[in-house]
């Protein structure tokens, strides 16, 4: 199972589950209901309230987004996969396509009297999904078990904090929710910046340096 | 993170979104409920007063598949990407995974009397859409960044003014919409018969003249 | 526009709208409800009562099912694609991504008084999708436009009557629907046996024989 | 329809409804209803009393997850697929895109008076995926029709007598359900453990060994 069309077939299986995941989204958003006869500035009301879902499926949006950019980084580092990879990157799609529920618990109850929960049970998502990854780079990088010769020692120790002190900022955003709902679901939101920036594209390895397939 | 493969796969992630957004409008058209003994007459009448659902799916489907058909062609223009593209890429997805809601908005109200509204709120998304594609444009070609050798820089203008042509013309729409609800609608359907003449194959790029494999 | 990519693309692009909606149609079977303390016997009775869906959802499967390995039967004919071809496959797309529309319809009133109609409205979408795939075959087939050099004018012919000889037994199922819902739907599901037998690998083209790339 | 691409567009086709499948089943899971003002403690209970969606959710996901590491790994050991495969293969399919409905009714009555009926539909949807695998592995290897020259006989019975034993294993829960639901769910699942021992990349086949474009 360690042959490159292997690692593609898994790639573009995962792409699929992002790309559903994240169309999905959109479901969540419900069509204000014509009890009666309404007027224009009445469904303009109705728009305008729906602004949790709006909100909801924006964050959720881009953090699978993110999600998926880092997602297809990292298969970049990688020289094969294994089925040790496969069930952690399975624990992954499983966590990814879970994602429209939370999402939709937090439209309908964030600005409501149990935003605290409907926040943690967010950032609690989002915990484990960080759980996720560090446990999918620990099956990579673990001796090097599946990393490309080209890929630094340093490098490895690198991403593996990255995903580690992500661990901890969305558990602080989970313990912070319980407390004031938006501070948590902004430390969460802080970390996309964060994981932009680990834009794998950025760390230092230039794909194919003096690779005959140079324009590949 | 400039290498064809990269493109290969960002183009493969946008189609599966595309493809997904589309199919998904159908789930807008709800089946007439079966309250009491419904005869064959009244299923007839049902079906048929169902005609708004029918109009914004198709007003929906064909706005997608003329989307993804330039964003295909779009491509075709590139020698690259970024990441700058990639977030661009990623605002013009979350419009475009957003669009049954507006559809499904148009629907309820285009026969009512809040018609203005939901054409309005339709055509707006419309708006946003004509934005995002400006600046996938604009990431794709100030400076040339990433556009094919091939392209001429009155190319690159050409298709530069017709996206701010559409963004103009969907936003007279969208204001239209606000004092006569059709009105907004027909101009925002007239576009699309210019986006389908903006049609990438024709406007004057021969691929892979001279050497077939150069830009591979 | 021409070029075996630009072909992949759109196959590829048809390939996910007809796998979403093949996978779309099971959201048309609804969990029965379970007002109050229901108990093995009514769960039981309950699933037993809903076999108009399962009987909808599996005859939409067949369909689609038959519909993709036709289509996709189809692009081995193609030398390339132009414009039109895009179009009409477009249309052919926006019938396949409806269906699950009148599926639900079928399996809420084939077992109703409103039978006819159900069933007649189940029957008129395969006629449109008959018109789709004779437009289809007419843009790829007139004057040799798409078509590869190997297939001879007498399988064109073949396939152009076998489209329309489907169009008119779609019709006459629609017909019948209004008078006998049963065998309007019986007529319409006989047709598969043919699509079935139309099946392209079997109709007298050896593909790429003495060709260099023999085996791809 | 005995080549290599044609080989691939199937997998690809299968691997779409896979992904959907996998990621529709999340919305099986609803949101609770806000029906008055609801408090923090109040949404804590009810997204706990949501257990039976969560453990339906990722009982299906793991077997849907795990028929898909399956199917993949079968596709390694075709030389060639022919019709009669394309149509076994579509039944599979068919069971697949099933599986959202059974998981539901699994999630709404697991814990309910009506759980030995609950159960036993999901299981009995189990049976019929598992005639399904064994059917599709009938139509490949026998008579050695479409697997590869480098699989052994005796792996070719090995594989046909695991299918059988799954068969059984899964027609035992089902029937158990009846008498005990619990105790047939965890038959059902407990076999999930005999599938991933069944990894196809561990049973003997060195892929590539030698000449590694044999066969491409």
């Amino acid at each position: 199972m360690a042959n490159e069309k292997e690692t593609t077939r898994v790639e573009a299986f995962s792409d699929g589950v992002f790309a559903i995941a994240i169309t999905l989204l959109v479901l969540e958003i419900k069509v204000p209901k014509s009890e009666e006869h309404m007027n224009n500035g009445q469904l303009f009301t109705s728009l305008i309230d729906l602004w949790p879902s709006y909100f909801a499926f924006l964050l959720s949006f881009i953090a699978v987004l993110i999600m998926w950019i880092n997602h297809h980084g990292f298969f970049k580092y990688l020289k094969t996969i294994n089925s040790k990879f496969l069930y952690a990157n399975g624990f992954l799609l499983l966590m990814v396509t879970f994602i429209p529920f939370p999402t939709a618990v937090l439209a309908e109850y964030i600005n409501s009297s149990a935003a605290n929960i409907s926040s943690a049970f967010y950032c609690g998502t989002m915990v484990l999904i960080s759980i996720a990854y560090n446990i999918l780079w620990f099956t990579a990088g673990y001796k090097r078990a599946l990393v490309r010769d080209e890929i630094s020692d340093s490098l490895i120790i690198k991403i593996r904090n990255a995903y580690w002190f992500g661990f901890f900022v969305y558990l602080a955003s989970f313990i912070i929710s319980f407390f004031h709902a938006i501070s948590g679901l902004l430390i969460c939101i802080s970390l996309w910046i964060f994981w932009v920036l680990l834009d794998y594209s950025k760390m230092g390895i230039k794909p194919q340096t003096g690779n005959p397939h140079k324009h590949l």
